[in-house]
Parts: structure tokens; sequence; C-alpha cells
């Protein structure tokens, strides 16, 4: 069939979207090894206290949680409950055939959302602001469900 | 190729409990938001303690861990254990063409397990009943992903 | 179209991959519970202290963080972390239709990567060994998630 190609601007659209959140997601790890490096702390597993080239002076303190390493952590995790379901509803929702504006809107407005859930969450906004983008994301994803259960349900 | 369309019947069946599952893991968000407000409590981020519109009466305890919303924390991690790969090793098991009947049992019979299990979890029954609900959905979706295995070595 | 199916070499070594990686992390959640059941403890829930049949001697120890099986957690997340990306990372790679040298290395790299962390971590090696192990990984998904971000831009 034709929809599940990169030639179908839908799924192109997913998959621009879908790649975006990876490297988001991907991108958490790897801000939490640099603030790791930077506070030479937040380690969590028992051996990370050995003397090695990356941690040439091992401390028993360095195993305490560290705050600018758990806030990363904490948004990995936001990343972890919501991401993997974006993926694989996004892609779900392609096989229904949306018209593109509608993929255009759900799939880049979800992209948005995260990424300014993540802005927010990194400089600490209050709670209220977090919510927000949080649940603007979380509304996509169930509609994007929600619109692929019923189309499989009908088919 | 036929198989990866709605019209697929097969495939039909494992977008429904594909969405399914997504709404199941992407409502644990939703309950852990709505016991939080219940008890006031249960954050994790030191901001989360500032006056807003939602908190207007902050206090420190309000980070301290809340029994109630670590439970649906708990149901939740298990979920973000096991669904992910549920969503990906039945797409793969669509594109072995299975019998329709075979679909059936093991994707809405994961889909009842994790139902069951979440069940079971949020009432506070004893492990074992737990663990039984687990061990039926597990089992399944090591079956599902051997059989596509076997088939993907073997094409 | 015949990307998508699993006659097409790509795609077989895909899913291969992909079954292989779903094992391995679900492997995490049995070790957890082989774990658990040698220590007798490492659990969670509060109501894993009543008196059943796979608990027939209860004590509130068994609530407290057991080394052994937390080393198997810490695996698991950092599964949670990097699998389901990859996973998704890989089926839309599939779609690009990359030469099946650049699928094998790109895909069973990945998979001896994770394979290769797994065992330092498991046998708690040093932190140094085990992150390049990660890094192999990440960068392996980083490269597949911008091969497909500029193929589907540009498609």
């Amino acid at each position: 069939m034709d929809d599940f190609t990169l030639q179908n601007p839908v799924m192109a659209t997913y998959a621009i979207a879908a790649c975006l959140m990876i490297l988001k997601a991907v991108g958490m790890s790897w801000l939490t090894v640099q603030r790791m490096m930077q506070e030479k702390g937040g380690y969590r597993a028992p051996e990370d206290l050995r003397r090695t080239p990356l941690n040439p002076d091992p401390d028993p303190k360095q195993l305490a949680p560290n705050e600018r390493v758990e806030r990363i952590r904490r948004i990995h995790q936001n990343d972890l409950e919501n991401i993997p379901f974006f993926l694989v509803a996004g892609l779900l929702f392609v096989l229904t055939a949306p018209p593109l504006w509608l993929a255009w809107l759900l799939l880049y407005g979800y992209v948005l959302s995260r990424l300014l859930h993540f802005a927010a969450y990194l400089t600490a906004q209050t709670h209220d602001m977090r919510a927000t983008f949080w649940t603007v994301g979380s509304v996509i994803l169930i509609i994007m469900t929600l619109w692929t259960l019923v189309t499989a349900v009908l088919s």
C-alpha cells in the first residue's frame, strides 16, 4: 500500500516528528552525562567510585543525589512516560490516512508541546506552566489514539 | 503489501489492542495527577513548592513520598517496562501474517492480562495474584517475539 | 510497497535485531524476579509483606533496597531509556531503504553494544567500560535517526 512510505506526506511528517522526539529523548541521556561530569557526582552504581581515567578522585559523596543531575533524570523519566507511546500512536495514526493539515497540527503540535515542557522543566518554571505544556501533549496523544481506535474498530 | 493496512483484520486487531494499551499507560499519568491533587502532595520537583493557583498553600511535606501517589507510579513503571515492547512486538507479529484466531488470543489476551494486573495492583491484592497476571502478559509477549524472530530468521 | 515485509532483507534484519532487543529488555524483568526470589527481598509494594505461598515468612526488611536486585533495576532502567527509541528508529530507518551492509552494521552493532553493556554492568566493571559500550549504542541510534530525519525532510 502507498501509505507506508516516505513518499506519503503524512508518513514523512510522522517520520520527522518521530525522529525529533527520539533525538530529544536520547539527548536527555547525554545531558545527564554532561551534568554528571560537570558535577563529578550524581552517580548511581557502587563501582562508579573506583579510580578510573574518567574519575581520578573518587569520593563516596559522588553517589549522593545531585539536584542538577536529578532534574534531568526527572525530565527523562517524563519522556519515557510519554514519547514511546507517541511514537507508536503516531505510526498507527498514519495508517488511518488523516488529512495532511491534521497530521501537521497533531504531530508537530506534540513536538512543540514537549520542547516547551522541556524548557519549562529545565529552567524550573512553576509547576502550573510545566503541567500546561504536558497537558497539551498528553491530550494530543489521546486524540490521536482515540481517532485510530475508532477507525480500527469501524474498519 | 496488504498486511500493513487496517483492512487486514490482523492489523486492525493489533491497532485496537495497541490503542487500548497506549490509553492505559497514558491513563496512569492522569491518575497520578488526580491523586497528587487529592493528596496535595507526592510532588517531586523543588519548584513545585512555589505558591501558584494550583498550589495556593505550599508546604515542604508536599515533596515527601505519598503512598497513594507512589502506588500509581509503581504501576506506571511496570507499564513502561512492558507496554512499549508489546507495542513493537505486536506490530512485527502482524508482519508474520499469523492466523486471526491466534492474533486475537495473544493480542487481546495481553490486554486483558494488563488490565487484571492493574486492578490487582491498584487494590493492593497479594503479590502472588499480581505476579500471576504479570506473568501471563510477559509470557504472551515472549511467545509473540519468539514467533516473529523464528519467522524472520527463516524468511 | 515492498520494503515493509519480512521478504525485504533489510526489514528481516531489523525484525531480528528488534526481537533480540525486546527479549533482552523483557529478560531484565525475569532476572529481577529471579533475584528477588533468591534474596527473598528487594520488594517495593507494602502488600508484598503479606504471608502468601510465595512469601511464607514475611519480614519488613524485605522492602529495603537490595543491591543485587537494584543492580538489575538500574540495567533495566537503562534499557527503558534506550531500547524503545531504537525499536522505532530502526523501523523508520528501514523505510529509507538503506544498503543491506549498512543495516547489518548499525542494527547488529547496536544489539552487540547493548549485550556488552549488559555484561559490563552485570559484572560491575568500571564505569568507563560500561560508558564506552553505552556510547557506541547511543551513537548508532543517533546516526540512524539523523539518517532517517534527513531522508524524510528531503523526500
